[in-house]
């Protein structure tokens, strides 16, 4: 028997995104799900769909819904209050970059929620490098090598697969998550269901 | 000490409506909650948001996604499989008319169950005035006075009022929940977290 796994897609961007992030390693465990932490762009997907921004931006009624949403939702799974980025959406091409660097080795998966942690709870930008080295430097990893590792051409190319591999599967937001028998679930909300899939059919 | 409360917020052509349709009732009085069945249509806050059809047409993706996780959902709360009507959306503006002169009157949530159950597994269509007679036949109702009544223009305005009600509560999808505090809650999947804040503030 393999171990069952599951697909965690997300954008660094994305709001719910965050608890996911911040769940799914410890809901995986109790259960025996394998999760790879999959970091793509939103971005080019909204824009296949005509958006130009979040559609939390796009729809501002649904947006106030989603801000006070995701407050009620840190309360229950007691996440630190959240804080909205300035910009929002921040621009999350250096942080996928990053990660995905990271992936290929064992300070991955914390880099990715330092940097969701760093953005909703701490209201810092991650456009920028520096609260990259810093969130490196805190997992003990020489920022210098890793950030340069990230903006190689064949990281980019790297990210760039990645996304275009998140459109062939039908994902349209974040967080997802997929089976290997191509079970997509879509949100947070789902992450429980989409675990308990995994289980079953891996 | 006052019967908490919530209002539940549905338009007949939701897909996600459905599901929370057949589980509100079961689940409000199981906690000691009342509901207020509010039937409004989506149409007009759509057309504020610019989309001329649901957002799951519009969007393909997001639309595939939708039949399926409702399909996962139905199974996991036992209702039968969801059939798509043709064509979808469906008008909703007649069986809305007719549920708020039911919902003055004791047989108001069964004729709500029954449309839903017409749309979505009968695969019926809900903008005929035939299929909204034979549901009210069933329910030992006579379908001439109501659906003469359901036309009226007073039940129309009710029905605009209601509508532009839910719009200045900020409701932007369905179904959406609301408890006397204010607070909004949507989706099916918010269901249970509605009657925990409505039973905590009530």
């Amino acid at each position: 028997m393999t171990t069952p796994t599951l697909d965690f897609w997300f954008d660094f961007a994305s709001t719910y995104s965050y608890p996911a992030a911040m769940r799914v390693q410890a809901l995986a465990s109790a259960v025996g799900v394998k999760v790879n932490f999959r970091p793509f762009l939103l971005g080019p997907i909204f824009k296949a769909q005509g958006w130009t921004t979040s559609p939390f931006n796009l729809f501002p009624a649904k947006g106030r819904n989603m801000w006070r949403d995701l407050e009620r939702i840190c309360a229950e799974v007691s996440l630190p209050p959240m804080r909205r980025p300035e910009p929002f959406p921040q621009n999350s091409i250096l942080a996928a970059r990053v990660a995905l660097v990271g992936l290929a080795q064992p300070w991955g998966e914390d880099f990715c929620r330092a940097v969701f942690s760093a953005q909703f709870t701490d209201g810092q930008r991650i456009d920028d490098p520096e609260t990259m080295g810093a969130i490196l430097s805190k997992l003990d990893v020489a920022p210098a090598a890793v950030l340069a590792a990230a903006v190689s051409n064949d990281n980019k190319a790297r990210l760039r697969v990645q996304t275009e591999e998140a459109q062939k599967l039908g994902l349209f937001g974040a967080p997802s998550f997929t089976t290997p028998d191509a079970e997509l679930f879509w949100g947070n909300d789902r992450l429980e269901q989409a675990l308990a899939w995994a289980k079953r059919s891996g």
